[in-house]
């Protein structure tokens, strides 16, 4: 069978928590099936994340031209960096146009959205940019992960990692994907149990999330003024 | 109110999702209160952790003497290599013996036992070490993460984001661990469901495993032999 290669999109400012929970779980394939998965950036250095600490990549773009699936984190600001930057693009629009699956975390999906891969595209994200995603062409579906033929999305940044194990699944069947959940615990007990989703909306968390970060993140667009208006309205 | 320093330990071969998983979670706590997150390693470059990315520390052990928390992630080889560096080692005791909060994910928590910081407490580690830790010292328990006074220890690896959701609603209250979990969008649905264990036992995962890696963990102990002969018997 033929080796498949998982690339793992690393970039400035990204969310790591979005990378690594999915890399960690997919990881695992490579021991159970012929799969080499790997992370992939602009340059062999570290970057910073959202977290403080820096990661950097094990291939660069040029060693990664066409990778089986390409998987793309999210972040705040990390993202829109990352559409401003046409070395960055350029790549996703090459690799992504290749690959047999096409995948994100959180706001990963803004940057296939920018892209152009997401036109019509059903595909989820962070909870509070979905309409973003809307303004770029997807269509958004509130959903912990979302399949749309070969796309595969994830809601926000702890999402990763269902989506991770539903890809495993697919790729794998439910026997590895199993095996790697029990190697990764995931038997998740959240301490105060799910989101209260109507507590979020009392207290406004989304709203006042979007209102500090959306002049900022504007300015990160200011050399591409139609992506911004239209991003930003 | 005092600046609280909590410091994240990166080493050599951890698993990241141990790490990841919790700092992406507490980072938010500086926005939210008197905190100040950081990572903390014994040199200031990139480490290769088990899944190929490498990570750098923000600070060095010298800058970071006296931590209100000491959270240490897990791994396989990682945590062993650990516990074979004395300076390492000399570090996790004396900033572990003056921390306000000792905390652990996976196996991170044999390291503390070998430093002797687990002498009778409850704690916990990956399901397939739990005998491990008790070998150590420290009273193992089967849960997703245990509290013994200032010790709170998380089970395998994606364990450590409840774990840290259950620190910040100690430290800061619940409000901010509900607005955290909303941030970090932490409602899981595992795909196939929780883990089946009785599943996991009747396919020899964790015999597997162990039998597949132990040799291996002894030869890095082979410079403290009554250590690994306590360990690996």
């Amino acid at each position: 069978m033929q080796q498949r290669q998982i690339a793992f999109l690393i970039y400035p400012d990204m969310t790591p928590l979005d990378l690594i929970g999915p890399l960690q779980v997919m990881k695992n394939l490579e021991s159970l099936g012929p799969f080499d998965v790997v992370t992939v950036g602009e340059r062999l250095e570290p970057v910073p994340t959202d977290v403080g600490i820096a990661m950097q990549a094990e291939r660069t773009f040029e060693q990664v031209p066409e990778p089986f699936a390409l998987l793309i984190p999210g972040g705040l600001a990390g993202p829109i960096k990352a559409i401003a930057n046409d070395r960055l693009m350029a790549y996703v629009r090459s690799a992504g146009r290749g690959a047999q699956v096409l995948g994100s975390v959180c706001t990963g999906s803004l940057i296939l959205a920018a892209a152009g891969l997401l036109e019509g595209r059903s595909a989820t994200t962070h909870w509070t940019f979905l309409d973003h995603l809307g303004r770029l062409g997807a269509v958004p579906v509130r959903k912990r992960w979302v399949e749309d033929g070969n796309v595969i999305t994830a809601a926000g940044v702890s999402a990763g990692i269902d989506m991770a194990i539903a890809l495993v699944a697919r790729l794998a069947g439910n026997d590895v994907a199993r095996t790697i959940q029990a190697i990764v615990e995931y038997d998740p007990e959240p301490p105060l149990g799910p989101i209260d989703w109507r507590w979020v909306d009392d207290a406004k968390i989304g709203p006042t999330l979007l209102e500090s970060v959306t002049p900022a993140l504007r300015d990160i667009l200011s050399g591409k003024p139609e992506l911004a208006a239209k991003l930003f309205p």
